[in-house]
Formats: C-alpha cells, sequence, structure tokens
C-alpha cells in the first residue's frame, strides 16, 4: 500500500511472477509498523507477500523503501491472538532463521548459533503462550524472536535461500491455509529430503538445540536424530501434519504448484537453491511425501 | 583523536574521572576503522579508553559521534597477531558479551543465548588461532565475534552494567598489563564472589555453554559448575591467573585502586552495579581473591 499509494502503478508490477521486466520501487509512503502478532517480522524487515487468488501465485517483493520507519512492538497486543495464530507465527518465525541456516555457506558458526538461539526460545516460549496466553514473558520474547528473526541482523555475510517458504507460497496459493501452518506441514519432508546432502548442518543443529550427545554417533546419525526432534516438537504444538490435514486429499495440483514455484522463486535457474538443488520434480516428490 | 581534533579541546575534559562537569562531545571527524585484532570491537561501537599513566586513571568515553562510519574488517590483518595477544584479545570479547549476561535484567533468553553464541564460538576458534595462527576460519570468527559483541545488537532492553571492565581499568591504570589479561585475571573472583547471588544466570549459563545436565542438581550447584568450567577454559589457554602472575606481589595499592574505580565507573553511587553490589570494600576483597 506505501508503495502504490506513492507511485500509482499496480502492485503486480513490482512483484515477480515470471513477466519480463520487474519494476523497481523508487519511492513509498513512510510506513510506521504496530505488529499484532509474533510471526513474519515485517516490523524490522523490508519484504512483503502477495497472493493473486485467480492465477494462484503468492509472491515476495521487497525493497529498502520498504522498511519501515518506526515499529512500535508491544507484546501485549499479541495477547488475544488465538492458539492456532500463535502456534502457527511461531512456527512462521522458526522456518524464517532455519531456512538461512539450513542453506546458507559454512563455517558461521555465530550466525547459526544465532539462529537456533531465537529457535530454541521459541520453542520454549510458543507452549507457554499457547496455555497461558497472557503469559507476558513469553509473549514478550516471542515478539522479540518475531523482530530479529528475519532483519539481516542474525546472518550477515551467510546467504542461504528460501526454499522453503517458496514452496508454501504455492501451497498457499492454491489452498487457503495459514502460511505457518503451510511451512509446518512441508519442514519435515524438506528436511528428510534434504539432511543426507549436507549431515554437518544438521548434526550441528542436533547438539547444539536438542543436546543430542554425538558420542559414538556418525554425522549422518546425528543428523537424522536432529531431524526426529524437530518432528517431536512439531507434534508437541500439534502441527507434525500431513496434507489431509489441511485438506488437501489428492496430488491433482502438485505439478502446477510445482511449476509455479520455480517460475516465481527461481526464474533464472530451473531448481530452488537447496544444498540438493530442487527440480520440479523434487518439489513435487516432496509435495506427495506430505500426503 | 577523531573528537580533539575535531572540537580542540584536552580529552580529559570528555573523560569521566570525578570532575563536576564532563564535556560533551558535539562534533567529532569521521572515523574509518580498520581492526587489526580481534578483542575490544571499536569497529562496531562508539567508546574509547584512555590511560592517563600520572594519575593512575584508566577511563571510558563514548559518543554517537564516535561510531566508525565504515569499518574495515579484513581477518587476514590478524594472522601475525602474536599468540599473547591473540589469547588476550579473545577473552576481551568473551567479556564483553558475558558482563551484560551475569548483570542484565532477568528473563532475556535470546539476548542471553546470543551471547553465549559469541562465548562458545571464541572458545571453540581462540585454541585453533593459537594453534594455527593463519587459519583463516579460526581468525574470521573471532573477527566477526569481536565486531558483534559489543555493538549493540545482541543485548537489546538488558541493560547490564560493566563491573569487570571497571575493575580491570584500575588494575591496567596501576600496572602495566594488557586489558584482557587482566580480564582474564579478575572474571574467576567476581564470577566465584557473585555466583551465589543470582544462580539462575550462572546455571544457565552452565547448561547453554557447557552442557551440564541440569538433572538433579540445584541451580547453585549448577552454577558452581558454570564456573569451575569457565576456569578449566581460561587454564587451557593459559589465563588462569593469579596476581602474581601479570608481576603484582603485594596489596598496597588496593585500596587506590578501588577508590577509583567507584570514584570513575560509579560516580553517583558508593557501589559499581553488580547482581551484589561491589562497594570499595568488596573490590578490594576481589583483588585480595587474585593474589
Amino acid at each position: 500500500m506505501a508503495l502504490v499509494a506513492a507511485e500509482n502503478h499496480p502492485i503486480w508490477d513490482y512483484v515477480n511472477h515470471g513477466q519480463p521486466v520487474v519494476k523497481k520501487p523508487l519511492t513509498a509512503l513512510p510506513i510506521i509498523e504496530i505488529p499484532t502478532l509474533a510471526a513474519t517480522g515485517s516490523e524490522a524487515n523490508s519484504g512483503g507477500v502477495i497472493t493473486n487468488w485467480e492465477t494462484h501465485e503468492k509472491a515476495v517483493f521487497g525493497s529498502p523503501l520498504l522498511f519501515p520507519k518506526v515499529s512500535i512492538i508491544d507484546p501485549e497486543l499479541t495477547v488475544t491472538v488465538p492458539e492456532e495464530y500463535t502456534i502457527d507465527g511461531g512456527i512462521d518465525i522458526i522456518c524464517h532463521v532455519m531456512e538461512g541456516f539450513f542453506t546458507g555457506i559454512d563455517d558461521t558458526p555465530i550466525q547459526d548459533r544465532f539462529s537456533l538461539a531465537v529457535v530454541r526460545t521459541v520453542m520454549d516460549c510458543l507452549p507457554v503462550a499457547v496455555k497461558e496466553p497472557d503469559n507476558i514473558s513469553a509473549r514478550s520474547n516471542l515478539s522479540w524472536a518475531s523482530a530479529v528473526a528475519l532483519s539481516g541482523i542474525i546472518g550477515p555475510g551467510r546467504r542461504g535461500s528460501y526454499p522453503l517458504h517458496a514452496m508454501q507460497h504455492a501451497l498457499s496459493a492454491y489452498y487457503d491455509i495459514s502460511h505457518g501452518r503451510g511451512l509446518a506441514l512441508l519442514l519435515p519432508y524438506l528436511m528428510e529430503y534434504t539432511y543426507p546432502t549436507r549431515p554437518s548442518k544438521y548434526a550441528f543443529m542436533a547438539r547444539e538445540l536438542f543436546g543430542i550427545d554425538p558420542e559414538g554417533k556418525s554425522e549422518l546419525e546425528q543428523a537424522k536424530l536432529g531431524l526426529e526432534w524437530m518432528i517431536d516438537f512439531l507434534r508437541s504444538v500439534g502441527r507434525f501434519m500431513k496434507m489431509k490435514d489441511v485438506g488437501i486429499t489428492d496430488d491433482s495440483n502438485f505439478e502446477k504448484m510445482a511449476e509455479v514455484t520455480i517460475r516465481i522463486y527461481s526464474p533464472n535457474k530451473q531448481y530452488l537453491v537447496n544444498p540438493r538443488p530442487l527440480y520440479k520434480e523434487d518439489i513435487i516428490r516432496i509435495f506427495r511425501m506430505a500426503m
């Protein structure tokens, strides 16, 4: 809105959905954000997401112009968020940092530990916020996690990509499910598909996040335990799911979903960047794993 | 220098050393920093430290004007740092984050884990850099740890104080020892003096930083184990020390040192802010513990 109001052009000109030219924003109205949910972190980043329900495209756009000038983060505003969206928001925060962690370059221990610090804190505070919605300590730490997760301060220089978000957006563009729920749905299967390609990162997660003792275990074994712990966590908050749990009972849209994912999120390659590159067939396979 | 050159006033007018009025900087030359040591983090903060050898005062000053406009952090420039200063620099980084951790408010798990992330990484990389001075991975992670440690991004909202730095500055102002070495010298004794007052923070450190299993242990017991692990680390890098190891063989200056510490670092109180407040007598006691 800040962009469209200032430049008076259709928003989709700025959003990459496969068109030849993507317009660059030159001006935008100043933005002040007052988040009422701990989740996607718009209060401290410069991105946006929009869905076209007719073409089933859900795409991202961003510009430094869209950083909020001021954000007022008051955790009290989140105490009335219903349980289901509290959980989905928490999962969204976790995925924001895990994606950079799983896909970024090697040898970034501070960035990786900052990421796991956010994840661990969400894992600790989310069940508390679910049980006691007005627990201001849990809500405050979730709000802070939301703000830092995608702000750029936790992973500088690490690069990384967002294949999980890309695939989730295709899911949400075809089926009207919340962003965090779609991420929770796909996370274990993307991890299962990827961890043998890069066991070191997953083993590091297993040790640092879940305290798994590496003694006598290969990296691959540690990595697998890390995946299982992550599933246990998702199960504990009611988000270890299958497609049918979100109302998807057949695979008729999977091919189109995989196509749109590649077209929007990987315009210059035929695959999503991931330790195990995700071609169209790989994406379909992961969607099927979640059935 | 950036300040004195721009304002043409003596630097000690800007530095609190007990005078009635402390001058506020209004302008400064722009600063570009190219650190050649991973340590005190001037590349990403706005503070400075200066020693007056005649009055034995070592004091800090700071101003947003003194943030570098640009910092060029090239870890290759640190590969020729001698072993002894590599170690002292690493200890300095650890203390920068541990002080905020030990003294800040409760219920800041993300900030605390960010702090321990930096500490753990320094503990891992410092012995590598000592053994293989041109190991660019270890040097890079130490350089990044240096930059983030005192940059303000790891502990927002946590407040906290710097009693260890304050006491170390008195030590360095009387005896010409490196900053990091003075910190290493005092750290275990300040921890020992403080941990029973706030076992929860120290127990958190013990669990998260050293993987101590809390099963069947009180917080106080966990906290004590954390202290012992920290001493083990300092010993492993040759920095678990006594006063005599840095050439201090009598306590004749301790009273003056404690006085100057309070005068410079706690002008409005008679004690240094710490979970266990440090009056003059407490400071002398800690200096004596280190004999």
